[in-house]
């Protein structure tokens, strides 16, 4: 397997790098013809390998036609409506794979729906005797910050909220102001050690998004930990939530305070085992094996069976 | 002979459009995603063509490896160095062509000076007769429009700005001052028919640039009317004007003055015919035919002979 990356990548691969560093941190660096020289290194080697996996967005699409190696592109979203016509423009050609059922866009065809997975080893069982709800992410409205906030309080229960400051105005209307350092606590980013201990001691992850979320990664890591999640049931969190076993799909703010009424009951040792299951970085590799090996046999690429049907 | 481009192009030769028109006039368009489908469209259909020109800048270039079809780069210039590693790392299977000798980078193998040729038919020979001078191009410190108000007031001459102003800054402090309708007037931009008559009547076109221009179009146009043209001597100026056929080439606005002052002995149809025979579409097609035709010659791209000496 050979890794096309930059240069200080830590990798167990062989390692391809067109660039020394990421090009935000390199000022003489521009950012497209970095993209054009990394993409170009790997067709011009295209046919070095069985199977391309593509997790660089759309500009490797434009160049598969040119090659007979497959390439699976797994889409990790669209930055917006405008770049859906390059995605359905090699509709034809591509195995898309996408993140979540939830986040499948309706005119194109996927090979899989293929979940995330994390290092269970990065996250310990907790015994979620905090006494407290935990907010795990950016400080943003999608993220429902607020009404976290508002759940925690209905529900008697200390919150902390941990995660960077992503929409200011936001923050400072919506947040700052029920900060108090006891019921409502802020304790910005944390790293990987304080979020395993954070998740692990809290009582329930609130998770009450005000979007259509394609993933949720700090879901999962919740899960890891024994930690149920209450989650508003939009986008991708059916997918991710088991509900009595992992968590609760709630549809307001009333459900979602009845729900942490609940939350005491959860198995947490089933939650961690459904999670290590179904999240784990080996059950993701084995869904993508799974996948090129799949696709391999189908043969060099042309007029190939398409529509086929998801994994997940 | 195909015509990549969008659907709104006027041409004789077969097009090919990915997008109805440019994407500056549609906001749902995304430009990176615009330019990779047009892009790619040409390279899916490579072999169909025996040379593929290219005068998209630099995106085609990480293409080309893919394809046998030679592709043949006019180097328009290049937004900033980050740009140039781009054609250094595809210097090898290139073929480029400078518009001019002066704006070649050391770094690159270049096949051809093409300069670029215009409409003869869209100039007509001018009188020279209006008794003043011209300054024809963005208002810019570049292109050095105050250094003509300064030589046309100490040759004693009325001045005629005609362009658009690029730097308004510039245009308050030091053009607008000196702008009285009598010795300097502002015309604005002209379209082609008042651009010919300004041309045409001017005594001398002031092209007294601060920079090492490329190319300079507003100068061979004026040579095209038989109006000689006194500029600074750098960049492409050299490579323009025929000291004493076609105009001066200065380094002081000194030496720029006592040139206004010699250029009434210009012979206007020695000018214009110059720039006929070297600044004709006609010969900058005849110069393209024969480069693809070689280019073509040499086979199938691999390790063939590079470091061709330059037409120009």
């Amino acid at each position: 397997m050979t890794l096309f990356a930059t240069a200080d990548s830590i990798t167990a691969a062989r390692l391809h790098a067109e660039a020394p560093a990421g090009y935000e941190e390199d000022a003489s660096v521009d950012a497209k013809v970095a993209e054009a020289l990394h993409i170009a290194a790997v067709f011009e080697r295209a046919d070095r390998f069985d199977v391309i996996s593509n997790q660089f967005d759309f500009l490797p699409l434009v160049f598969s036609r040119l090659t007979t190696t497959p390439v699976v592109t797994t889409v990790h979203g669209f930055s917006s409506e405008r770049i859906v016509p390059v995605y359905r423009a090699y509709d034809d050609v591509a195995h898309y794979v996408s993140i979540s059922d939830a986040d499948r866009h309706p005119d194109l065809t996927y090979d899989a729906t293929i979940h995330h997975g994390i290092d269970v080893d990065a996250f310990s069982p907790g015994a979620g005797d905090g006494g407290y709800l935990l907010f795990l992410g950016r400080i943003h409205p999608d993220k429902g910050t607020a009404t976290a906030i508002e759940v925690a309080r209905r529900a008697g229960l200390p919150l902390v909220i941990a995660g960077v400051v992503h929409d200011a105005e936001y923050h400072r209307r919506e947040v700052e102001p029920h900060v108090d350092g006891d019921r409502v606590r802020c304790v910005g980013p944390v790293g990987p050690r304080d979020r395993d201990r954070l998740l692990g001691g809290a009582r329930a992850l609130l998770h009450l998004i005000d979007f259509d979320e394609p993933f949720g990664l700090s879901v999962v890591e919740s899960l890891m930990t024994g930690t149920p999640v209450i989650a508003y049931a939009r986008g991708s969190m059916p997918e991710l939530i088991r509900p009595g076993v992992s968590g609760h799909l709630v549809s307001s703010t009333a459900e979602a305070v009845a729900a942490v009424g609940g939350v005491g009951a959860t198995d947490r040792a089933a939650c961690r085992a459904d999670a290590v299951a179904r999240f784990s970085s080996g059950r993701m590799v084995d869904d993508y094996e799974r996948l090129f090996a799949d696709v391999v046999a189908r043969g060099p690429r042309g007029p190939h069976s398409r529509r086929v049907r998801p994994l997940g």
